[in-house]
């Protein structure tokens, strides 16, 4: 059935979800997000054959923002023993609205998942106690796994985050006064912002996700990223809480896991077959790429794919 | 690979959790609940190719409780659009730890999901306005699906939760001042304490979900329950909000759309394959059966399904 | 000082605070409430000495609302053992923008304090529980003290708030789920509603609420209606939670205990001087009469007096 | 009436209610208030006739720790217009049994009252803003206050509050996101724990807040503290919120303005006579002395004094 799929489909998808731009918001609580163009849209899948197809800006790359999220659980995956991570961070939905404190107080600062600020937050002061220099390794390792030596951080935009991190700064130090912290706070929140900063486009993004499709492993390494059930769990994690407040709007339109960031790429995952990424900069009100959303959705109509 | 499907290794695996029998909690909130042994293990298995496989006590009646949930749902998808639907309940997890009014007066009485107490109560509404005789219309639906035309509600359990249904009241209470309840309560909650009394036992409860594996289809009628897409999106909606506040805890262990109830019972689906259900009354701290939790942790690993 | 007081202050007072007339809201929660021209004003002073002042309409009858909480509770007091009361509902301020069931939930039922609904509503429970009439015993007490015996319940008012009472109704219920809650929902909000709709004009409630000025006594009766020390804990109760969410704004700017009610009408104390009570029906944002408090305001500067 | 005031009656007082003492808790979290002797027991009145009476410790010298808070607010009302103090603080009580950011949130940074930890954040940021020195400021103010210059911040304790001020810091940084905090969150911490880290006695305290009793004037001091309706305005706020969530149980038992601290000192107001310290380091639930408070509810049964 993946015989459906090739670039000509995606072309049509994006023609027919063009038409949405204008309807969402570009992320604007930062400038150098807020300056991005709404009418980028770009499509890229790779399956676990090896196939690569894409449309649209597809080679373009932009800030991942929270699609890092994934990576920094991937990395701490690898460097923790599964119990020391879920003592620390849970792995249920928020049902939040937005990224919010109260939720954090009322559960003495363990944060609900590792995809919301809080628990993204936890995770890098979990790298950061374990490895000698975070930013560096996570460079290396996107690098490697997407074959891009150029990758890079957005100095401009990790900086213009910090500038702006009253909220996070805020929940890092909840956490701190319920214990659930180890590290510095501007140490751990730069990092933080540095991976969220990274810059990458949608085949590079499809490339470097499809471990997850794949039982952990990247097509051309031989060591996996991680275990194949790891994979499974993350994928798991992705469809309960991998688009803020609307995963279950996503699970039911889509059926697929993802992961957002606002600035507008998802990640997708068709289990044992492939991954994709999308980019589009305006969010719909739950901060996921509207018109990504949509080609998504259409997408796993027309090749029917779902995991439900 | 169902080949490796059989009525030992479902005899093997409650073996093997049996012993986590002592562990969990039978749900006291009710005296007719609260007298249930919680030693009771039961399992069984439908395939789409017409297989029936079980174990234990699978052909003992229990309390289906909150599995009727789904049940309701399917109902109204048959009698409403779905805008009509999802304007009156959301699609989203709570997290919340438990049944609370708090998110729902937040949120100016929209239910986050149709699986929650909240939600149940509306689809329940949405029914009675519908339906000249839901209670009765509930029973031959279930006979049907289930061919078992004696399939029947423990009037005593029904009485006894409705005697103490107050958290209940309160709930519909709140959603009538926000407008998003038209019928009687009293008459609603009698509705929803009678589908919650309904006592099937894991193969009946394993065959009549079994639409939801094959595309809304049941195998011995002709007409679909629901469209194929319908059936997806149960499943998605029972991946993200099926398992009370252990959803995300239960896609990580299991990896299966699948829906409890505090009676000890979960129906768990993989998706054009098979439907399973299980039985033990002692309950973890979220309130799903915690030996039938492990049961389908084990067996999705060694039939090797997982929808991630 | 007393000696400026007479009822050409009154008189100036209410020509100054006229122009605020239009700046406020009249309640409209109800049809009956809605339809009172928001442009009435009046005010009466009575002291300890026997003396009255009045100007505007004081001698119009209108709905007393919430200021009837404090009767009940007066009721209560003579009723019930102090333990008894106070294990039931708190003495302390909500701290929240409207009557809510948050704080009741996190707080296992037992409400802030008897002057939110939930408080009021288990006061009546309590009432409901020791008088064998409570509606017909309430009307007796006030008749006797504002000798008054013509003094009624508004018959319209009261069912047009009972078929609005869904909210009230859940606050009852979920008391009842934390056992905080004796009696029948319908009966209590029945009787609580009719407190509501008590008609008193600003002399008559001037007259009724002396006794809190004057050490728990009626000018005119023999017996105490409630002891020296139960005024004082009244007055206390009035300052810290008697005027919804405003009530540090009314202690900073009046400095009296008060009691408002929706119905624009407030009562304020001078301890062991006067009673006063005001009535404008538009409200501001806390649902406090917005001239109403005005008023009070100047006369506290006039006549020189606050507990401050 | 004050002529019952003597020390023989304050003696009498400390004689009741020190067998209290071993009911309460003394403030653990840092470990310089734990180490305190909890059986210290002291208490000192200033009339505003000029005299003063004591007993028990009144002599020695403890952390004020939350009525620094009152001072703080005092200095920010001698520097600022009314509305632009109020603008960024409320003025009702908070109703959380904790310091809580929950509340905070929800109400976009803006803390309900002074005297909460949010709140006393907010006005120490406005004195940093105003102030050329804030530290040295405040301690010239309290020792001529006083008239004790030797009245200095214990450096220790200071120390020891900001290595324990994670939860203090989230406040700060929250507040800031919703862009009410101007200054450094280090610099504000470090003024506002050095506040709550001065030590002073029960006799210096109750010199010092005379002037709450006496229409802003200090009797030593030809300069007006603060204006007599400041002085008003501040009682007031004392009422509805000085006692964290006792506020509401002190007015009801003590009926008089009061300010609490976790080091065990209580500063208590009765207009236009006087001025009453106590200290017993023991805390109730709420926070507040628990000897201290009952020891002015005797002393104000004794003298017959209540604001009520």
């Amino acid at each position: 059935m993946p015989g459906l799929l090739n670039n000509q489909l995606l072309e049509d998808i994006l023609t027919q979800v063009r038409p949405l731009i204008g309807r969402g918001k570009v992320a604007d609580y930062i400038p150098a997000l807020a300056e991005i163009p709404g009418n980028k849209l770009g499509i890229a899948v790779c399956t676990v054959d090896g196939e690569v197809f894409s449309a649209g800006e597809a080679a373009e790359r932009f800030s991942i923002q929270s699609i890092s999220k994934v990576l920094s659980l991937t990395l701490a995956m690898g460097r923790y023993e599964e119990h020391e991570i879920w003592q620390r961070v849970g792995k249920e939905p928020s049902g939040q609205p937005f990224n919010s404190l109260l939720q954090l107080e009322l559960e003495q600062g363990k944060p609900r998942n590792p995809f919301i600020n809080a628990g993204a937050l936890v995770v890098c002061d979990m790298l950061q106690t374990r490895l000698s220099a975070p930013k560096q390794r996570m460079l290396e390792v996107v690098r490697t796994m997407a074959e891009q030596p150029d990758l890079a951080y957005d100095a401009r935009v990790a900086k213009s985050e910090f500038e702006h991190s009253a909220r996070n700064a805020a929940i890092a130090w909840l956490m701190k006064s319920f214990g659930n912290f180890e590290n510095d706070v501007i140490t751990v929140l730069q990092n933080y912002f540095h991976y969220c900063a990274l810059k990458m486009s949608c085949l590079e993004l499809a490339k470097t996700f499809l471990f997850l499709a794949n039982e952990g492993r990247a097509l051309h390494l031989d060591e996996p990223i991680i275990t194949a059930q790891q994979a499974r769990q993350i994928n798991a994690l992705m469809v309960t809480s991998g688009m803020y407040d609307g995963a279950g709007e996503f699970a039911y339109r889509v059926g697929m896991p993802g992961k957002s960031g606002v600035g507008g790429g998802i990640i997708a995952i068709v289990p044992h077959e492939m991954s994709i990424a999308v980019w589009c900069p305006e969010l719909d009100t739950s901060g996921n790429s509207l018109a990504g959303t949509a080609a998504l959705e259409i997408l796993a109509q027309r090749i029917g794919r779902s995991i439900f």
